[in-house]
Order: structure tokens, then sequence, then C-alpha cells
């Protein structure tokens, strides 16, 4: 690590709408600060880069049942706690607007905007057979080797 | 960084008493090997910053009612495993008591006698309806921007 | 820090299956990238380390209630999200087989092998009364201050 680096990487495990969301206002103001930012994606993390729209895809049985059960894009999302069978997000997302406060699609777009490497983890696609074409565009492929070498370059190094 | 600063910087967003203690524990550990530390409190970690007392503050209706479903200080919240409807937080307190292990509200009164820095997240105190009277005395209220700035001095960075 | 030293040190809170997955991935990818690696295991983390068997020991009646609620061993911890009363470990473990991922007992015997070192957090022992004979064998026994001591040598520190 030299001196001049500042580097914020973020593994996004969590499928939880409020823990992305730390996770993406946490990369946004990194990447404004002029950190070189990688979120990487993993396991239920992947719900933040689905797309909304059912996209047909070739399945088996079991990751079909995944992709069912898991939700379809960031805002279907629910809570880590205090989810209350989804009312939970609903006042949550209207007390951001109140507060005029960023919806998490719109922090991941910004990210995008930003710079901010989204890494998708392809041992998690192969496991519950998310194929690219579900996924957000603009996004990376990569895995533990591609993660681990973000991460050693940096200070900032977060699970979440 | 330079060679000289040891750091450790603890995002605490869970607002579960099993995890609070660990970043407690770990908090006073630094401490006491003359880490610099900051917990930074966000989302759901602010319970382990609320005063027991109900403090009587104006609130919008959301607000009121998160404020009413968040516990009230740092004994009151519950576990991320086993919490058996309050039973769970019992059990492990009992525990706690027989083998001298420091309860939460301790462990967060000894971090403020050693120096180490709580801040309050201001984005998550407008979301929630937070108010300063509500929180312990001696706290600090910052942003992002300030969680970095102290985070990219260091290696020990934790998010919780 | 010195440039050359390459270290990732990882605190396994969680007893999910799932996140203790994620905590060995990382861990065996490090290491056969040249880290230096540290599993410290603490909390509900200590799931992962509990060998399968039933081992007799004398405890006092709470201990022995923990000792009862917590599952024996890497193999039968639950899911984070979507367990389904077990359902959803057996799911994943048939994915897992599919695609040949390795189980987590399997990514635990490989970090072994690796030289990974695990760490049991005496402190939770205490707590949770778990004795040395109910944990796998070849695993170091340390509190805080020998995971700061970890830590603050490298860059690479998660909070599973």
């Amino acid at each position: 690590m030299t001196e001049q680096t500042k580097r914020t990487t973020i593994v996004l495990f969590s499928g939880d709408y409020d823990k992305a969301m730390a996770a993406y206002i946490i990369a946004n103001g990194a990447a404004a600060y002029d950190h070189e930012v990688t979120i990487f994606h993993t396991f239920w993390g992947f719900n933040a880069l689905r797309k909304e729209e059912l996209i047909p895809v070739k399945k088996g049985f079991l990751e079909k049942m995944f992709g069912k059960m898991m939700p379809r894009g960031a805002d279907k999302m629910g809570l880590s706690k205090m989810n209350f069978a989804g009312m939970g997000p609903k006042m949550i997302k209207n007390v951001m607007k109140k507060h005029n406060v960023l919806t998490l699609p719109q922090l991941i777009e910004m990210a995008q905007e930003q710079g901010v490497k989204l890494v998708a983890c392809t041992m998690t696609m192969d496991l519950l057979g998310l194929q690219e074409k579900e996924l957000l565009d603009d996004i990376d492929y990569a895995g533990v080797a591609a993660y681990l070498a973000d991460a050693e370059e940096g200070s900032v190094n977060l699970f979440i």
C-alpha cells in the first residue's frame, strides 16, 4: 500500500435494503473523496444487482426456486430489522422521501456514474443459477482472487 | 497512513445486544492498546446511544413510530440469535454476571472514559427522527465524510 | 505495517452457514495468495468449531442450555436468509454438490491444511460454557488483545 492510494472495498453479502443502503452510501461517499471503490456482491447481495423485470432464462429446478424466492432488484428488498412483512420498507421509503434521502436504486445509479466498480461474484452466480442477462448492465464478473487483489491495496475493507 | 498511527474505526449498524457488545469489546481493547478509536453509530446502531428514560420531543407520525419500536438504550436490546422474545438476553446477562463479564451499558461507559469517540450519524437521525436530547451526553454528530476521514487513516475497519 | 506483510484477519461472529462459508472462502483465497490469515471465532461463530459428536462435559444449567441450543458443528448450521426450518441449508447443499462447491466442513479442513490460524475467543468460551474438548483439534485460544495484535498488522480486516 502506498501513501497515495485511497481505496475502499466492500463485500456486500447481505440482501437487506437497509444494509445495502449503508454499503452504497459509504461507497458513494468514498468515491466523492477520490477513493477507488469496489463493491463485491456475493450471496444475497445479488438482490441489489438484479433487474426488476422477469428475464426468461433456462435453469434447473433448484436454481429456479432460488430465483423465485430472492427479490428482483433493489426496490423490492426487505429490512434487516422491523420488516413487518414489507410494511417496514414502505415506512422507511416514506421517511426517506420526506427527508430527501436517495433510495437504493438511486444510490446504485449514482455509484455507477461515479465509477464505483460493481462486481458480481461468479461462484454465487453458479450456485444460485443467476445469469448475466438477469443482472444490471455495466458490471464486472469476478471471483475471490480479484476481490483480494483490490482489498489488499487499501485500508477501508468492509463486509456488509 | 503512517507507521505510527494505530486506529480502529467501527461502523455499528446493528441494533443487537450481542453485536453491540462485540463492537464495544473490540473498541475498549483497541483503546487499551493505544489505538485512536471511533464508533460510528448508524441505522439500528442508535439503540446503543439512546437514553433509557422517555424524552418528550416533537416528531412526525412515522418518526414517532420508529422511536416507539426501537429499544430505548443498550440494556433493552435483543440478541441476533436465540432471542426467544427477550428470554435470550436475560439468560446471557445471567451468565455474564456469573462470569464477571461487563454488560453493554458498562462497556459503553468504559469506552467513554477511555476516550473512544462515539459518533451519531446525522443522516440516520434525520431519517428516524431522533433528536440530540434523546441520546447519551458527550457524543459527536457527523456524516459519512467524517467517518471516511477516520477510517482511511487506519487499518482496523469493521462494519458490525 | 510494512509493505511486505499481507495479512487477512477475520472476526467470525455469525453462526450462519452461509456467512461462515463466505468467511472461509475469503480465508482460503487469501492463504492461497500468501496472506497470513487468522479467523477469530467469537459468539455464535463457535458453531463452526464445535465437534459433531456429543462430548460429555460438566456444566452449569445455563451453559448446558446454550450448548444444547447451538448447533454442533459446521454441517448443522442454518442459513441467514431463507432457512425455512432447515430446508434452505439442504437446498443450498444440493446445489453446492451439483456445482462442485466445497462444503463448510471441507472449507474448514482446507483452511487448517493451508495454515490458516483458527482462534477460539476465550471470553466466549467462558460465557457460553464451551470447553476445549468440545472443539476441533489444532486451534488456538486467545482474547481480544491477540486479535488486535494480528489485525493491526494487516489491511484486510473483516467482521462477519
